[in-house]
């Protein structure tokens, strides 16, 4: 691992005891469990008892309990379990705006297979209003989704409230808990919960499906034996094993811990937007995961800040529209109504330490001058025109905020700014920009004759 | 592991080069390899190369092949995603009556979504005949699956064969080549081939898809961008990495261990029919895998054997129905015909020793014995009557052949035994019974108002 590993909440790095744990099982736990010579029944044996861990952790039942392969398996077979064992109720699904993209595509899937879904808005912190989320449900509602705390935003959802309401009404309600079972243990009120071991600590390859007794559930896979007919496959025990010993080590770590990294969160939170200019941090400063922190800059590329930051020795993501994966923006900021540009996500893992803050707080400015320097970034300068037409086509975001920012005033104030543009980060980022600067965002129109759309802003100061 | 192990066709132990692998990967390959920073870019450097090292022992293109989570998932896949990518061709699978479980399942789950299935047929060693499984191929046929050597008897499939006549017909072939991929490598013709890590020497949790370029395949599973969006969820990188390395090293190893292997099981072959009365060899003696051998013996609860082999410290399996997961009969043993009870299948591991083969030899027969020993297993006598019903009604396999067997010679020859019975097997062992020991099975009826069937047996000796 390199140091500081900023993170986390991709992928945790392996807590020490289930490195052991996982060395041990490769020995102890590696035959067939469902074997009936001695090394498959101690395969057995360690099996049962790492179930035993993870359910105890959950709140639940052993035979509520499956292991899969992975968080996404997981939020897979949860919404198109759940969907297909309640389908006499209907085949309508409710979720937040702002879930992990695995629950989002199986959502995709059933709306394919006849289903439907409504998604519920997020308020500028990444929250779902319960009732709001209640008034989604309707009578042909199988299944409610909400995670329990955001993967890009760290925003704590009000699972608890929305729980009740969706008792109230009978529908069984999916808690995604991939984020937060490590440092905030099982959330209440849960119907079904998801949950993915590597980013508690445990190993890559395993997931957790917890199914409630009496929640309606049919397996949308083929028929198979292992893991109660949910979760077709040879049973990867010695990594079980591993991540029920790192889940139990993590949860006991955590009252300690999690004070410690809300302070070292609460202490970016509070420098980051002196230390850079047009700096916007997102999401809540309560009610929030412990570790995790995001913000965006302006004018910023957001592939190239993680490059400048790599380079520093920072490991760290973004949910911006400009990494390299995909070149649609983040559906949680979009759902926000925030900046998506120049976008980072830090997550600290368990390792850090008080000196790793100190130096991304040093580093951190000059990567993002570096960044903009390279993008021509704006400067003031003096009226020219009352009206101004940015032709920004085929170039991605930043560049049309940077356009804007670069050209506002081009115009006196009460004159007005057309963009057009063909990125669609920029239907999110100029809104965005325009709030961030107490500039009017007017609205938007098809650019006459192109593929594109023109945004007009009217210069306020 | 305990020695000797003798169910490497459940799970080969983890070969020490794999186990190595796995240690450094967890190091160096944990990271996210969708990741821009320096670990992340790391574990895809890891991901590309472990790729390219099991698509050149598949003989196939690194963009042909993804890394599934298990061999079962695999196959799930292959089945569904290629018939759901040549649906227009028609929605009918073709496959031999010997193939994995995982594949039957998916065709299960196939033909309740609307598509059919036509199993072919094997001989008494298990081996399909091409040109029936040719003939089997219809114009609305979207897939063909034909394993490339069977799990329970070790019969080598006419993979060739068969592929050039699938060729001819346009109709693609999935080859799940799970059991044979270590000793013999990649079969020729496959379309869409599939294997599992964890029975050639790598670890639990990786399985291996290939779909050659230009076969039709559409991912039955929801969207994901990992794996070429046809594996959802995080990539297991170190577990992919340990399972490329012990690819590699099991094929460069075969050359020299598959005589040796051949000739201990060869050895078992010839000596155990001497050594055991009533015992049978099952499968081919050539065109086998060299590592496997199955056998049955007759008045033998095969579940009870286990255990007297595993008490003197041997781990083996079977297929027969008196096993503890499932009371329905070896659907391989079935379809070849022959005697499912106390089936016993071997499958030697790398590290078998010539030593271990003697000590089976020398356990085994006092393990049959005393099983028998325990349920009355028949000795001669003398005829009572001219025709003797056997009411064996709520008694399960071995008890139903154990009864004939011993009350055959209540009748004289050209008597009749009628056995009533309400077991399933009962069905496939008494027919093998009469033919193992040259007595004429007459056929079966409904007993008269009883849940169960008269079996009807003369006595020709």
């Amino acid at each position: 691992m390199e140091v500081p590993y900023f993170d986390a909440a991709s992928t945790a790095p392996l807590h020490p005891l289930a490195r052991q744990a996982l060395l041990s099982a490769l020995d102890e736990g590696w035959a067939d469990p469902a074997r009936l010579y001695r090394d498959g029944r101690r395969a057995r044996m360690l099996l049962d008892a790492a179930r035993e861990t993870v359910a105890a952790e959950l709140g639940a039942r052993t035979d509520e309990v499956v292991f899969t392969t992975s968080g996404t398996q997981a939020n897979h077979l949860a919404v198109l379990g759940a969907l297909a064992g309640n389908h006499r109720n209907g085949r309508h699904l409710v979720h937040s705006a702002v879930e992990h993209s695995s629950v989002l595509h199986a959502a995709e899937r059933a709306e394919a297979d006849g289903g439907s879904a409504s998604a519920v808005p997020v308020d500028r912190q990444g929250r779902v209003d319960p009732t709001a989320f209640a008034a989604a449900l309707r009578p042909d509602t199988a299944l409610a989704a909400l995670q329990s705390a955001n993967h890009e935003v760290g925003t704590v959802q009000p699972v608890a409230e929305a729980a009740a309401l969706c008792a109230e009404r009978g529908v069984p309600l999916l808690v995604d808990a991939a984020q937060s079972l490590g440092p905030l243990g099982s959330p209440a009120g849960w119907s079904l919960l998801t949950a993915s071991a590597h980013k508690w600590g445990g190993p890559a390859g395993v997931g957790v499906l917890a199914v409630r007794k009496g929640v309606r559930y049919r397996s949308p896979l083929p028929a198979d034996d292992r893991e109660a007919g949910r979760v077709p496959g040879h049973v990867n025990v010695p990594a079980v094993i591993a991540a029920a010993v790192a889940l139990r080590a993590v949860r006991q770590e955590a009252a300690a811990l999690n004070p410690l990294q809300h302070a070292r969160i609460a202490r970016l939170r509070e420098a980051l937007p002196g230390l850079v200019p047009d700096l916007a941090v997102l999401g809540p400063a309560e009610e929030r995961l412990p570790h995790l922190l995001t913000f965006s800059c302006l004018y910023v590329d957001g592939e190239a800040l993680l490059g400048e930051l790599d380079r520093a020795g920072f490991a760290v993501t973004s949910g911006s529209s400009c990494t390299s994966s995909t070149l649609t923006p983040s559906h949680v900021l979009a759902a926000m109504g925030v900046l998506t540009e120049g976008n980072i996500r830090v997550s600290l893992p368990a390792g850090c330490e008080d000196a790793d803050i100190d130096r991304f707080l040093d580093v951190l400015p000059n990567a993002v001058a570096a960044v903009r320097s390279k993008l021509d970034a704006p400067s003031a300068a003096v009226p020219t025109a009352d009206e101004v037409t940015l032709d920004t086509l085929g170039r991605r975001c930043p560049i049309p905020v940077i356009e804007l920012a670069k050209h506002l005033t081009d115009v006196p104030v009460g004159g007005m700014v057309r963009v057009l543009s063909d990125d669609e980060a920029a239907a999110l980022d100029i809104p965005a920009w325009c709030e961030m600067r107490s500039q009017e965002y007017v609205g938007s129109e098809p650019a006459a004759g192109l593929n594109a759309v023109a945004y007009l802003i009217r210069r306020l100061s």
